[in-house]
């Protein structure tokens, strides 16, 4: 994994990926204590960053490997990026989901022209049930962090970062990042190495699945005790993934911690504030940065809001709770 | 007015007002019965598309002119425009607000720094309150859409939409924006006529208040019977503004009306296809393209999503109607 891949990447996703700003709001700068720009990647296609990664993957599939149509299993935004990537390529695509899954991704993800297939995420094996289909039928599995390809895709998030913050003047910064299996974190992470070194990384978790802090930490790599029990579905991955962890270890700085509620009250900011729309996982960097930034040392801190594919219901929780 | 103050107004604009993207989803595309492109103003500094205007005015006072203070009458979006635009320019706002304003716009204005003073909407004139506090206290009134700078501020919303337009291959459509007293209507219409004179605009209003649909049809400015009844307080402008109707008539399109409902159905369904927040009269155009496209004729329209400063109670209220 180096820049030259991400820039491949970014190559091949110009004018299909979309180039989100970068937000701000005063009055988040107020609760922070420090400047906060928010890249928001909920106003991807599909909805969150994942769409990079997939694009970047397919698009350099062969040809005729690719017409055979590619796998993926996915709590949702893989999955609908790889729907999507799959249709707009004109092939097909079969997503793996948990059962658990918000009701909104597994039916986007079937509007979007893919197969699903539900599994019970405590008790069933999703790389397993994967790799066998993928066998059965002759597809590629696109792999949702695990993969250089997908890695690469999710680092022009970055690539974007180190550009428009440099047109803001902004060379130094700590940058929160959602973290699940760590492809979106060692992306940029990667990215701003070469393109921002004054920037450091830091990635945040939800509490009770901080497998990527404590991998840090211990310098392996560790498991959530859990698969199930947070509101941050997107980014409660069993552990730190074998591709991105090298990555992680050699370029971010400690991970952060955040408990599901900061999560809502960091959706009803970015609502109040920002004028969108952040699922919990999605909105776990954003809290981190305006309610648990007392180890944070620089005047600017750069968030990114990956995703933002949540439930109406849950939505209006997040606004009932602490809504203006 | 002409396009060379547009251009001179995105010149004072640049590296100030957010440049907003223009997004899309396939879910919009299929509910048209055609394909969508959102001009998300929500996104823009303060919320709304106000901005623009507000820096486009004040950038161009003569500095000692602006350092004695500005006043806007306002229901809450060229108020905050306005508030921020002078903190920025280290000057004073003073703004005249009616009483039934949302909530969050009073409290905005006020934390953005300005001095808010409330008025009864069915009762008083914010015309004549403006002007006496203006001539009282030596400040510089800021009009909302009367004033030939703000009209061209607002027109750089247009010149983006046919650059972006034109980066995906369209220069053929019909532009639908939510329209008050036709500032940002008659901007985008001059800035489309010189940069994509393919495109037709048609303002958008509430039913019940519907002027200037009918101004445009009777050639003669006509005024709305009532001033409250609407939620969406941010186009219930009593009648269109002498600056902005000779515009709105020379170039657009008749106007289309939705009612209140449907800006709450378009609010639901730019939160869940696109993940933006916007209000109910920033929604109107969203409502008129996805519900009350009839007399539309082109394979794209493209929507101004103008606003998204609504109360977190009355998007709870929308998302549990017609939320997923």
């Amino acid at each position: 994994m180096n820049i030259d891949m991400i820039e491949a990447a970014a190559k091949r996703i110009d004018g299909k990926a979309r180039r989100t700003p970068l937000l701000s709001s005063p009055f988040l700068d107020e609760i922070a204590g420090r400047r906060v720009l928010v890249k928001p990647e909920c106003l991807q296609h599909t909805g969150s960053f994942k769409f990079r990664g997939a694009w970047s993957a397919l698009s350099a599939l062969d040809p005729d490997i690719r017409a055979k149509g590619v796998i993926a299993f996915s709590s949702g935004n893989h999955a609908q990026g790889v729907a999507l990537a799959a249709r707009e390529h004109g092939t097909t695509a079969v997503i793996v989901m948990p059962s658990d899954a918000p009701e909104l991704k597994i039916n986007n993800t079937k509007a979007l022209g893919a197969e699903v297939i539900l599994y019970d995420r405590a008790t069933e094996d999703r790389d397993e049930i994967g790799a066998r289909l993928a066998g059965e039928r002759g597809l590629t599995l696109i792999k949702p962090f695990d993969e250089p390809l997908v890695v690469a895709g999710q680092g022009t998030t970055g690539l974007e970062i180190a550009q428009q913050a440099a047109e803001l003047g902004v060379t130094q910064a700590e940058v929160l990042v959602p973290c699940g299996g760590g492809g979106l974190t060692s992306g940029i992470a990667l990215a701003l190495e070469a393109k921002a070194p004054g920037m450091k990384v830091h990635p945040v978790e939800p509490e009770g699945f901080d497998d990527v802090a404590r991998s840090l930490k211990s310098g392996k790599i560790e498991q959530n005790p859990a698969t199930t029990g947070s509101i941050c579905d997107a980014i409660i991955t069993p552990s730190p993934g074998v591709v991105p962890f090298p990555i992680l270890q050699r370029l971010c700085g400690a991970g952060l911690v955040v408990p599901d509620d900061d999560c809502l009250r960091a959706m009803a900011e970015a609502f109040t504030r920002l004028k969108i729309v952040t699922e919990p996982g999605g909105a776990s960097a954003l809290a981190a940065a305006l309610f648990h930034g007392e180890t944070l040392q620089s005047d600017t801190v750069i968030v990114v809001a990956s995703g933002g594919n949540v439930d109406a219901a849950l939505f209006s929780q997040a606004l009932a709770k602490y809504g203006k």
